[in-house]
């Protein structure tokens, strides 16, 4: 199952649980694990907490401190930052599936990071 | 299955491989992958060396210095720094099963990572 | 099944690609997810752009910076930064499989990140 996700942003950290709760709920799947992957170099998928934005918030902002956009990078495109974060954050994240329901913790959400937008960019669902 | 874990300081690696060894022995398991997973949004998962304490406190100073306590963070608990280390280090680890047994490296450890403690915590442990 | 890889420096990613589609390949796998895991404690897995080789070589030395090689690490083997970076990074990556084929995305590559080489280094190939 294919989500669609719109940045608006350079940065950003979009929640996308409620998506994955349909995904997981059309798919009719009662147990096993949901796999979130993105198939983008410049991006990645989180999980976080999702009550407070503030957090989202400085989750991007202490990205840009420990990766800054100037160093002496050699790739042409000039986002090199966003693919250093990429692979900080990673690719994908694993939900288990109990009674039909993802098993997050209390406070737990998750998100896709967008690190070189704006863009539209798709978030792969997948069932283990 | 849910292991608990009691952490004691503000930040600490503490080793679950023998707890997630018993898990996997008391559910039988032969093969397949074992996932262990952090329901909370300011600890992580971590595979890594095992056998030389130094090395976990190593990690621990080091993310100390990449993710700074003092910034300009905005979520009002105060532990911002925390949530971010939980995004970089990841909610989960995968573990091969091979005749019964994890199919660690020879150094390798499983972990589950605190930094925002001391606090008692839970760890999820479910075969794919 | 096990990959062999041939670090040549201190710092590298080998891109893998090719090697875990032949594993795919055969073992005549047609849907479900791949699972690529470093047994190391100094290395790690990631999935990044694998057109531009600057894109890797940038993320090596952005990864140099975000943990210097000299601080006050206790780990007598001086290369507590190696093992840092295994557990920013991560043990393994997971790719869905659809019809016997990686479902990468458009500019994605599997890579081994050596972190403290030269060394002759394994990466396990299962399927879930």
């Amino acid at each position: 199952m294919i989500l669609n996700v719109k940045s608006k942003n350079k940065t950003e950290m979009i929640d996308i649980t409620s998506a994955v709760r349909d995904a997981v709920r059309s798919a009719g799947r009662e147990s096993g694990v949901c796999m979130v992957y993105s198939p983008h170099t410049t991006a990645a998928v989180t999980i976080n907490e999702a009550a407070d934005p503030a957090v989202a918030r400085d989750i991007m902002m202490a990205l840009d401190q420990v990766v800054p956009w100037k160093a002496d990078y050699r790739h042409a495109e000039g986002n090199s930052p966003a693919h250093v974060k990429s692979t900080l954050v990673g690719a994908s994240e694993l939900i288990a599936i109990e009674d039909g329901q993802l098993a997050l913790g209390t406070w737990q959400g998750i998100f896709f990071c967008e690190f070189d937008g704006p863009r539209n960019r798709k978030v792969h669902v997948r069932f283990i």
